[in-house]
């Protein structure tokens, strides 16, 4: 803690407080780790690798198009930069253990916001386990932001997408469709509906990664693009025909309660409000659930849930047939 | 490696390509490495940490601050964003063993620059011994990178900017003051002069950085923003006054050429070139040399030159007194 947060006026801009005030500021808001042997303020960032192996990602967020500061709160905004992160290293079987942090903002951003962001940053790294160790800054016309995400095997052997074979169980743990339901309320101006919520900051289940990969997942994926769309990478790494039962994927109430909000409105006229809600679930992005293969003989555990089957053959099928609804998910773009 | 490289036309676009097809394109040119356990492709990479620890730091490079693309070409961008990154963990005693690449560039961009890039960052990883092991790839106005960089102490204590104490040697490996020289030949409209080619890719001494930890260096930085800016780091987190000698950083006649060329212009009227070509050695940025401080009686291999002394008391001076010339370096502003 470089000094104490808080000093500063909330209207001063970042302009106003300079590079070195800026991580300054951040670095008060982000809480020492034990793991980081040597933390923010150096040339770089020793940390813990007890392992002996890494597990690194690096991951862009950008105003605009993976989120608007009037739909988004600071705090949400770190919140999500971290998820999305810290959830590619648990998709790797390991637990998150640091996140750097190049952030470039406008020089007329508020100070208050860039705390916001560090105080988001913090909060889900606490989730995950991890801290942020590390960091740089510029600036620029947007905010925007790449968290790099280190993490620790702890012994397992990583859980590629390429290990899936004929016979296994496909089974998700987290959420489904709500970021992609909520991007569409968000979008229709209903920024109250609880389903925005999970766009603002989706909760990923990072201590599923490790445990699918304790019980001898053959592959797993982080669920970013929307559940067909990366299940395909698993089905073209591995080789392999994945077949969801759609039964399995039932859309829970509140995402019945949105697609009935929408009605025929911004999706064909004639589809039901099932079929609506069940794109989101197949198509929707930014959930950060998981998805994993399985051994036919595997038990799981509270969390996961079976939504399907590895088959011989190649891509990606509901019931056995192509989904012809929305088939990938284009990403924000507000 | 996913498809072979050169197979798209050079004049074809960045957003023709999409983002799956410049990945691809990238990772085309970018050689795959016996540590990276898990390479580009999968949610994350795995790197081996023989060490039990990782070093890590992040930076940004961009367009317009730190590069201009008629300057340089998209191979001297690479070289120049690897050399920045790698060389901050040299500055910890470490050897550099991955590089992960964050890279946001226009949608008219040609797919050969952004091969070129890929080029340059591979050469420059493989000067230092390390290899690119995973990234992101974006859209935006001008082209953005963010380079994280992991490395390996490999049994070694990391060695702070905060462990220098009165009495200690300080020492310089690398050039100075060539970088900041060439900024202002490129500004003036001179790009052929041999001096410019630093400013471009800087050649930053990475096998220094573990050698003066093996030696005992008591603080170390990278000599990123000039070396009384960078040494003022050192002096403020040790907690004491580092004193110069200025016919220890004697300018090389090609720093003494270019002033020559500038004569009174750029600079004061009155400045005689001496003083210019000292300014450069002392404010320039981004030769990314290293600077250390050692125990005096410490045996210096070729490569590194004893430059001043660490006292008692806090700050920087040249040869006893506040250096009156350029103080800081106010980063490349193309």
């Amino acid at each position: 803690v470089l000094h104490a947060g808080g000093a500063i006026a909330d209207q001063e801009t970042v302009s106003a407080l300079g590079e070195f005030g800026l991580i300054a500021e951040l670095s008060a808001w982000l809480p020492p780790d034990r793991r980081a042997l040597v933390g923010i303020g150096d040339d770089a960032a020793v940390l813990a690798a007890p392992d002996g192996r890494v597990v690194a990602s690096t991951d862009f967020l950008l105003e605009g198009r993976h989120f608007r500061r009037d739909w988004s709160s600071a705090r949400d905004v770190g919140r999500k930069a971290a998820a999305r992160s810290l959830i590619d290293v648990a998709a790797m079987g390991a637990v998150p253990t640091g996140l750097l942090v190049a952030l470039a903002v406008p020089g007329d951003l508020p100070v208050s916001w860039a705390r916001g962001l560090a105080e988001g940053l913090a909060a889900e790294c606490a989730r995950a386990g991890a801290a942020v160790i590390g960091g740089d800054t510029a600036r620029a016309d947007s905010v925007l932001l790449v968290t790099t995400v280190l993490g620790d095997l702890a012994g397992r052997a990583p859980v590629l997408r390429s290990g899936a074979a004929p016979g296994d169980l496909v089974a998700v743990a987290g959420t489904l469709g709500h970021a992609g339901a909520g991007l569409a309320l968000l979008s229709a101006g209903h920024p109250d509906d609880p389903l925005t919520a999970a766009q603002r900051h989706p909760v990923p289940p990072y201590d599923a990664g490790p445990q699918a990969a304790d019980l001898g997942a053959t592959a797993m994926i982080d669920i970013s693009d929307g559940l067909l769309a990366d299940l395909g990478h698993i089905a073209a790494a591995s080789g392999v025909l994945i077949d969801l039962s759609s039964d399995r994927l039932a859309p829970d109430k509140d995402l019945l309660a949105a697609a009935r909000f929408f009605g025929g409105r911004t999706f064909r006229g004639s589809t039901p409000e099932h079929l609506q809600a069940l794109t989101w679930v197949l198509s929707g992005g930014e959930d950060h659930a998981l998805a994993a293969t399985f051994k036919p003989d595997v038990a799981l555990p509270p969390g996961w849930t079976v939504i399907g089957t590895v088959q011989e053959g190649l891509g990606v099928l509901v019931d056995g047939q192509a989904w012809t609804g929305s088939a990938g998910w284009d990403h924000f773009s507000g």
